[in-house]
């Protein structure tokens, strides 16, 4: 499967990297900022690159591989978390009102609860995704249909943002769900569970031994699956279906990806197997504490900007992020150049 | 010399972190994030914590060791540069502007130029430090008017902030001004010119030889200087001086500090030298790509909040920091609890 990715003038990239080097600075000394700046200017093929328009999705599902010990919250959170996203009161909701990037909840899969009743702008629906679901141990994460659904429903919600998002960051929310992330980042780097498997929300001891063999059989059962969209279904969940099939639609409508820690990054790490192109299309907000972040991390040439040992999920991380990506945009535009502010650049 | 720091009740930092674990999140989970929203509750006395009026003061001064061939840039540089800042061209002029949070450029030594006729609601100020400054190599940076009065300048600048001030951003500007850094930390630490030197603004080659000679040639003639007022006046630097005293004196009004880079780190150091209990009063914003700053940050046990790789000074580096702090207030005060969610915390 390979997304109908739109074509980019090179022109745009030059320009701002030429820019970059009057602006009344040494040259490279905004590091990342600067970095940043060319890759909006690039994507969004334009002069002014701008993140001034950023939406969050997180998109929510249950794992049946929680009730198996593998996680420090029994599974009944999830369906309680989606409720705290959607009033306003997790992490995600704070960091969404406070940097002003609309929240939306796209719940493709948690257990039944009663429908929130936001309080705040936030922004709630849900999708039914068909099919079957496993625990990766004795079953697959998804069957073809559970696939599919999640694949498309994550292409959908990207569908409904506002015209003109420049920004899109992708969050999850689903108790268990390091478990799965774990598992298909372990089949497509080719690590051991150990190699992989860290906390989470907080396991150890036991439990964390207990993960590290669910991890474990889940790969030993799918030995014979190398294809990236096949190992996303034996070996995902229906959020990170869905977060895959966001990342493709907001490549192919040139929007620019922030992505988050440990789960969203597996997601990217299938996206980017799947079509190498969409690697492109993403910059990496934020080093979680999660270890086997680091290595999705190196397999995909990444260096993100925060490095502040979040290990949170819901899109939080990504969204740390956002302020720098914001002021990459605005150094890029209005900073003086050597010739405006009648500075002499460097004499060698 | 110590300053005069207030007391603070220990209810509020045990107020702040008990509360941080009953918050919708895995204990730790915000990392760095928890520990900034518990540092801000303690230092300001409070149960809710606040980063909205940040302000930044930039001080800048001219160094004679510019002309012996140790930056990339001429002397002359230092006043332009100052201008640009106050007519808001400069990366931290564009970073305070997206971040509301007021800029103040403080000239404690620059060379002469004409006033600059600020466009924006930039505050800029010439303050007359008197004394003699010298190359380090031949002679002392400062004399002991020129120091007592860089402190004043610092201290002076915090008095002028706006009452209800909540952080502070110390920057600098001073072409020339990483070697001063470097040799004052390469003392107060121990460490050799070679070890603590670095590109600056992008010296290479035979001008890093050169820079790294001298660091050496002034270690040498001040070797038997170790205590840290008096390093600062013999290595040290007019605006790097004015931080010294900034930094005593915002601690002295209960306002956090929100550490910048490499220079700005040297001044910190001098300034916990001094005494040690203003280290509680910091938290540094991000990790500069001048190698000598990750020496600074492990003598101090410090670890930034954001590593993008920046070298600029000016307080660019804090200043990409703020949202986060603005961020941890605004979970801290924001977020739901446990109980308010109707969510289970973990079950071990």
């Amino acid at each position: 499967m390979k997304w109908n990715l739109p074509a980019r003038n090179s022109a745009y990239r030059a320009s701002a990297l030429e820019r970059q080097s009057v602006l009344t600075k040494p040259t490279g000394a905004l590091g990342a900022l600067e970095d940043v700046a060319v890759w909006l200017a690039d994507i969004q093929q334009t002069d002014r690159p701008t993140a001034n328009s950023a939406s969050v999705i997180v998109f929510a599902s249950d794992h049946p591989v929680s009730e198996l010990g593998v996680s420090a919250y029994p599974r009944e959170v999830t369906p309680m978390m989606v409720i705290n996203l959607a009033v306003g009161g997790a992490a995600a909701s704070v960091l969404s009102r406070l940097y002003n990037a609309p929240l939306y909840v796209v719940d493709v899969g948690a257990e039944p609860y009663p429908d929130p009743e936001p309080e705040d702008p936030v922004h709630w629906s849900r999708v039914e995704v068909r099919g079957a679901v496993g625990n990766l141990r004795d079953t697959d994460a998804m069957d073809a249909i559970a696939l599919e659904d999640s694949l498309t429903a994550g292409a959908d919600a990207v569908d409904a943002l506002p015209e003109g998002t420049h920004i899109l960051i992708l969050g999850e929310m689903g108790i268990g769900n390091t478990t799965p992330a774990s598992a298909l980042a372990a089949r497509l780097l080719q690590c051991s569970a150990d190699e992989m498997v860290g906390p989470g929300t907080g396991v150890s001891g036991e439990a964390l031994e207990a993960k590290r063999a669910l991890v474990s059989m889940a790969l030993a059962r799918t030995e014979d699956s190398m294809e990236p969209l096949e190992v996303l279904q034996r070996l995902g969940g229906r959020e990170i279906a869905a977060i895959v099939g966001a990342m493709g639609r907001a490549a192919e409508r040139g929007i620019a990806i922030l992505v988050d820690g440990f789960i969203v990054s597996s997601a990217a790490l299938v996206a980017v197997r799947m079509d190498e192109r969409l690697r492109d299309f993403l910059w990496f907000g934020h080093r979680s504490a999660e270890p086997g972040h680091a290595r999705i991390l190196e397999a995909l040439k990444a260096s993100p900007l925060v490095d502040a040992g979040l290990r949170l999920g819901e899109g939080s991380g990504a969204l740390t992020a956002l302020p720098l990506v914001r002021a990459a945009a605005a150094l890029h535009n209005e900073m003086a150049t050597f010739e405006q502010a009648s500075v002499p650049n460097r004499e060698n």
